[in-house]
């Protein structure tokens, strides 16, 4: 890589382009447009290796000719400098949310962005990401594309990330053993009366010293209550005896993520919240068995249920119990009882065994690769009763 | 607070929906729909206090009734227990973009936000916050609410964050001396040979172990080349001798960011290096004395344009000088040559004096607050060439 950030090789990013693009054409679409934002820029990262930063970005992709990475106004030598691709578009619409003028700045039109990229003739064009596409590029695409037909076209692109290659399930297994030593030392150093922000200084440091980009998601760690929350983040709160404290932590690496969950506690749990971490544990552990190739993801989710009902843990439940893991922490597909597909050799998901009781509850999590005969635990510490106990 | 995130009071939140409901019914419409991510959370933390993870989040506030925080499926115990109002209601719409079912959970439309919120009659709806609002949000409105005529209104939202209360301003403070102590470990700790990641790891300890929430905005540490980026990311790259290395470093503290930026160096700078880095530094002060409540922004911009070219930097000027700092480092308003209002005593800025040259860069960067004399600057360390020489 041109600018160190990724292990992934060159022509990996060409080869995806070009599965698009065979995508795109078997669509009959003329071209697609990607987009991705600070927080949701894995769609991006994908095809082009570039990570905006306060601004946004998109991709256009052609069925045929070259793809073109559109940028905001002030990333030109940063994206010059990072994306694989060699076309590069500053345009108004993927400025920062803030909205400057940018005086002077030479900005081009998606017009200019189709002639760009080569596309002979764009009559159709489908537009991937949308879950994360603006209303300045929407507005964008309607008065710069006059005539062009826009559809949604997320299946062109979205199922290339499913199955990993090589080199992305090394890069995720990189990221997991950097988690694993986050959490380590926190379990080694969190004290009761440190700030759950506090606690997480210990994973961020951890994370970036060795090896970590950034974090794989915004951390967890909250005591008390907000550990019933499915997603919650941390707060000045101080980390109390007796009481169960909530982990997730991850690291992400050349993109990929991770995340570890473990629910930990000083002193002595009351008797019931530590059932429920045994049984969360007995039920991650349930869940390893369900997952192997050519298994219905629905049955997953439905065995898995049916499982925790059966045990007496139903009112626990509040859904997963598996989603996709790639360079978001959480990707397309979830493991769902709606899920219409087979599990495939090479995906990669986080099990997340989150159980919410009333007034606290707790995440077990680990990230796994799906192969012929089960699966293999991206992680396989911290899978044991005495590691939440931190006294 | 219920969640002890905020250093903001309870009614000072109410106080801002109330000046907002006043803007919404001055400008002739029913309600106003405010739009935030992950990343670009500022209108919704302003609104609420809440600060979505994973998934969106929007606060439908009409001009008269109360305002309803809208969140994704998964956030309802986070919500519920972190924001300021009592009305969630969860929606589809602000789902996470792997884009789940979750078969089985109770979701709202827009039609029962209105009802929820107390609003009387709909006609007319003004969106905020725009610049991040997403195509599923689009696409609901208009679906739920059919015949309901939809205007961007950012002025009668944006406007209400530029001048902070002296509540916003502790935050500010805050989150600077957090930032100065992250930027002094760096200096004392960083050594050539360690990669950027690992430099970070020392701010990013300090940040969360002195009291900050989260780091102020994704940190920069990077050298060489891409220090001549107005934007970049770190990389793996090692920290070398003899060249620019380029920190941006902010803190955040209860939603308020802060970003302090110096170029450092070990050994010795090519001359011509060094010759910029000191008129950066000249060019930084400089601006300090343009800042004052009452200015024209535009008259900043255009002197201290015109006084780079005058000293000879003319073409090492990209943009700048100057922009809005606030709950997002960069925020509007910025000060650009096309600004077209006055600076007002207690608006927060981030002093951003950038330079790009020929294979090298650098930024001197802080806060202020405009004074009725001139500017309290929020941070008066690392202002010296000793402090950028770091062997």
């Amino acid at each position: 890589m041109k600018n160190n950030t990724s292990f992934i090789p060159r022509q990996e990013y060409f080869d995806r382009i070009a599965k698009f693009q065979a995508n795109i054409k078997a669509a009959g679409l003329d071209a697609c447009l990607v987009h991705g934002t600070e927080s949701d820029f894995a769609n991006v990262r994908y095809l082009t290796e570039y990570w905006p930063t306060f601004e946004q970005a998109g991709v256009f992709v052609p069925a045929e000719g070259e793809a073109v990475l559109l940028i905001g106004p002030e990333s030109e030598k940063y994206a010059k400098g990072r994306a694989v691709v060699d076309k590069v578009a500053m345009m108004l619409n993927y400025r920062e949310a803030a909205e400057p003028d940018y005086p002077g700045i030479p900005l081009a039109t998606y017009a200019d962005v189709v002639k760009m990229s080569g596309c002979k003739s764009l009559k159709k064009l489908g537009l991937c990401g949308t879950a994360v596409m603006t209303k300045p590029t929407l507005d964008a695409i309607a008065a710069q594309l006059p005539g062009v037909e826009v559809v949604v076209a997320e299946d062109c692109f979205r199922p290339l990330r499913w199955v990993k290659s090589e080199n992305e399930l090394n890069s995720h297994r990189k990221a997991f053993k950097i988690a694993e030593k986050a959490v380590r030392a926190m379990l080694n150093e969190m004290k009761p009366g440190m700030t759950e922000f506090q606690a997480l200084s210990i994973a961020q440091r951890e994370i970036f010293a060795n090896g970590g980009e950034y974090e794989g998601h915004s951390l967890y760690c909250f005591g008390g209550d907000r550990t019933s929350n499915g997603i919650s983040r941390p707060t000045y709160a101080k980390l109390k005896k007796n009481e169960i404290i909530q982990l997730n932590i991850g690291a992400r690496v050349g993109g990929y993520s991770s995340s570890i969950g473990i629910p930990v506690y000083f002193g002595k749990l009351p008797k019931e919240q530590m059932a429920l971490v045994e049984f969360g544990l007995r039920a991650h552990k349930y869940t390893f068995e369900l997952i192997k190739a050519g298994v219905d993801a629905c049955d997953v989710a439905k065995k898995y249920t049916q499982w925790g009902i059966d045990q007496g843990w139903g009112d626990y439940m509040l859904y997963g119990p598996v989603h996709g893991l790639g360079i978001q922490e959480t990707e397309s597909p979830w493991i769902e009882t709606t899920s219409k597909y087979k599990l495939q050799k090479n995906m990669t998901y986080q099990i997340d065994t989150f159980f919410t009781g009333n007034g606290y509850g707790l995440r077990w999590e680990r990230g796994c690769i799906v192969t012929e005969d089960g699966c293999e635990l991206l992680s396989k510490k911290f899978m044991s009763l005495k590691d939440c106990k931190l006294d």
